[in-house]
């Protein structure tokens, strides 16, 4: 009874330290580290500092900051005996840009704890409260219980990236370039959610992720549009008309070639993932909609999970000021990004994606159409011992078996890991899907904060035994 | 043969005071006069009292303020004779923004002088050189001339409003409660372009405008794509698909109703228009298209001048920023207008859109739709003595009869005045389309501000000669 033993301890821990976690925890999300904007580069690197100083602190053996041609890596390693099973950490300590601001009801920069419906115990506000520095900071914190109580059952490796949020295109050369040093049995990540504080779940599937800007050029200049409008080409009304044909009437994709290899889930499948928890009516409610919205034929979950799609993430062009300007602008805008399922390939989506549109502009106007990133969909088996480690975990902190669930978001990550290191991964995450995250007003509950801090070191026991 | 008399001695004015009219013309430049942008306001006030103390130099026998719930009126009288012709002198100070600022070559308020291909003699470059600042200081410098040589055949009165760029509602509103004081003949703007320097025009028609701004909203918060993404409706997607479906296949506007009551122009008048010098390759490659865009069965000329549009002038939502963020934003906006032709009602057009978009909109989301401003068309007579007066002015300064144009942009205020006052306008403008107007770089040729101070003294005279 082991486990039970380190339960109560690692419980302990978080009863006897909340406070020093939670000020810990603080200090990580007062740095601004957004991986898009390059105005933020010096944070970035100053966050990479921080923790490796906190692997340091933890009592993490070996740490190093590996740079990039980007945002550097945080690389950490804990060898308690070669002949135990290693379990490689991964997860990011960039963040979203903040914006819009004037949206947050506190500085993104400046964590505060406010209590919520959700999270009566309480939830600290901060932008990559939740995604991903609170989960990647339970992870730390888990290490430094096990190292400094001398409970550590396996080797740990840890793996902190800095470009999660603009799609890890260095990590993705990193690991090519250090498949030895990764070595691993299994890839442990909290960068997912469950599905609430009372049904926990681990993420057993991922939608991968193209994302394209678009830009579509039509006068060479700004004109006038009582002078020229109506003969020449306005590019936002073009470039809305090119948007709007990417989907027909039933909300499918239009890009021909598309869903060529789009793996249908079976009917028993879509039958379990309808028995899952969901209120059509909470979730309106909670969005404040009259009705959803999406591919005919599935329903929401099914949707938002394990259908492809393509939403603009962005769009401008012309006159955004104050009042009226009566101009027909040279240039529009978007950014689009399209969730991709198992089977598709980002690349080819990308490209099929980029001679479609380039195909469909008239004559009128001049497209330019650039991939930012993207990334593999994944699978997660249930039947290995990793997965059946966490389950068992999550089942003694929580009380209850957690769901096997696939998710709609994108790690793209997951499937370069087993393609390159031949690693699955556990997405052990802790965050729930109200938490806000890349939306103003991101937090992380301190329940779920410390529920994690508690569980992660049942999931090395576990892991332990499982493969002994 | 009074007119060549004065067609001498206002070229020679014009030849012995060159460098002090230009300095004069950039010192009006300079004043930050965006009407549009609430942080001006204090330019705009300080433009008002620029305005007046030039029409005093001028020796305009009265000028005043006038102030309104927006911005001020400037307002002068020269009385000469009450048994003369009274011309009432209409034109704006107010410019509109100068942004995106960073393609202007030089600084927006700075004027500058530089040769360009159209310009060989040199084009004043300034947000407002030609619309509307450097037209009216032709007037101004004008009555100078005649006020000071004591050569003035006629009564004036201006009127130089704040607003025109916004809608000039409280122009309107002045307007209305000072018919007495406004009392004159016709009504004189210099507001508008000629076909070319070595092509002499006279618009002889505008069209009408609605300026709509909508807002689309979806989810109550910014969200993740990949959580809620395919499930929750995008209100850029929605936009997008929304405006699309405004125009059809053939560019034919869709809202119900909107082509009533335009009124078709003759066989004849379009065969005219036909005539006019125009060439379709030069037009393309100047504005470096490979084609025109625009409503089937119209001429380029036809499009932009005799029939009604529909353009997006500006739209935003989402993530505009460097690099990828992956959300689904809870709102997106447009700006939309609309040139309307001769008969079709502004304020009735905007109901019809707003009417449209509200019922088009799926219930997933809510859209707000606010009108901004708008105007009546026009079309002007050319048997009537002030354009008579104005056509013989042109004829004798550039040697050239020069041709009734219908043009493609909007006063909507000269409909107003005939409502209001019961007088004609002529519209006696010496810009080129060419002149960026309400884009960066915008200019003016000194030889069309020269040519037009040489030209409205003669324009009094004629007039009153034909009004005797």
């Amino acid at each position: 009874m082991v486990a039970n033993i380190i339960n109560m301890t690692s419980t302990k821990f978080v009863e006897e330290n909340k406070d020093r976690l939670i000020e810990e925890l603080k200090e990580f999300l007062k740095i601004k580290s957004v991986s898009a904007d390059p105005a933020f580069a010096g944070d970035v690197q100053a966050c990479a500092g921080f923790v490796e100083n906190s692997l340091k602190k933890a009592g993490v053996a070996h740490t190093e900051i590996c740079e990039t041609d980007g945002h550097p890596i945080v690389y950490g390693e804990h060898i308690v005996d070669e002949k135990l099973p290693t379990v490689l950490v991964y997860g990011h300590y960039d963040v979203q840009p903040a914006d819009p601001v004037e949206l947050w009801d506190s500085d993104p920069f400046d964590p505060v704890i406010r209590s919520t419906e959700t999270h009566p115990e309480g939830a600290i506000f901060a932008r990559g409260a939740c995604d991903d520095k609170g989960q990647v900071f339970m992870h730390v914190k888990a290490a430094e219980f096990m190292i400094k109580e001398g409970k550590l059952p396996c080797n740990l490796k840890f793996m902190i990236e800095g470009e999660e949020e603009v799609g890890s295109t260095n990590l993705g050369i990193f690991v090519k370039e250090n498949v030895e040093k990764l070595k691993a049995d299994v890839i442990l990540v909290s960068d997912t959610s469950i599905i609430a504080n009372d049904v926990p779940s681990i993420t057993v599937g991922l939608r991968g992720l193209s994302y394209m800007e678009v830009e579509v050029t039509g006068p060479n200049r700004d004109l006038h549009s009582g002078i020229y409008g109506g003969a020449v080409a306005n590019p936002i009304n073009i470039l809305c008309k090119m948007i709007a044909s990417l989907q027909d009437d039933r909300n499918k994709i239009t890009i021909p070639g598309f869903y060529d290899k789009v793996m249908d889930v079976s009917a028993e499948e879509r039958a379990e993932m309808g028995r899952a928890p969901f209120d059509l009516e909470d979730y309106k409610s909670d969005l404040n909609i009259d009705d959803v919205h999406g591919e005919e034929g599935y329903t929401t979950n099914e949707r938002a999970s394990i259908r492809p799609t393509l939403d603009v993430n962005g769009i401008w062009g012309g006159y955004t000021g104050e009042g009226a300007k009566t101009v027909l602008p040279s240039k529009a805008y978007a950014k689009i990004s399209m969730r991709l399922v198992p089977n598709q390939e980002w690349e080819e989506v990308s490209k099929l994606f980029q001679e479609h549109f380039e195909r469909i502009a008239p004559k009128s106007v001049k497209v330019k159409v650039t991939p930012h990133h993207g990334g593999q969909g994944a699978v997660i088996p249930t039947n290995f011992a990793a997965y059946q480690a966490a389950s068992k975990a999550m089942e003694t902190t929580f009380g209850k078996k957690p769901i096997p669930e696939r998710s709609g978001g994108s790690i793209p990550i997951i499937a370069l890991f087993e393609e390159v290191l031949g690693l699955k991964s556990v997405l052990f995450g802790f965050g729930l899907a109200s938490d806000l995250i890349h939306s103003p007003n991101e937090h992380y509950g301190l329940f779920n904060y410390f529920k994690g801090i508690e569980t992660i070191p049942l999931f090395y026991e576990n892991y332990a035994q499982l493969k002994e």
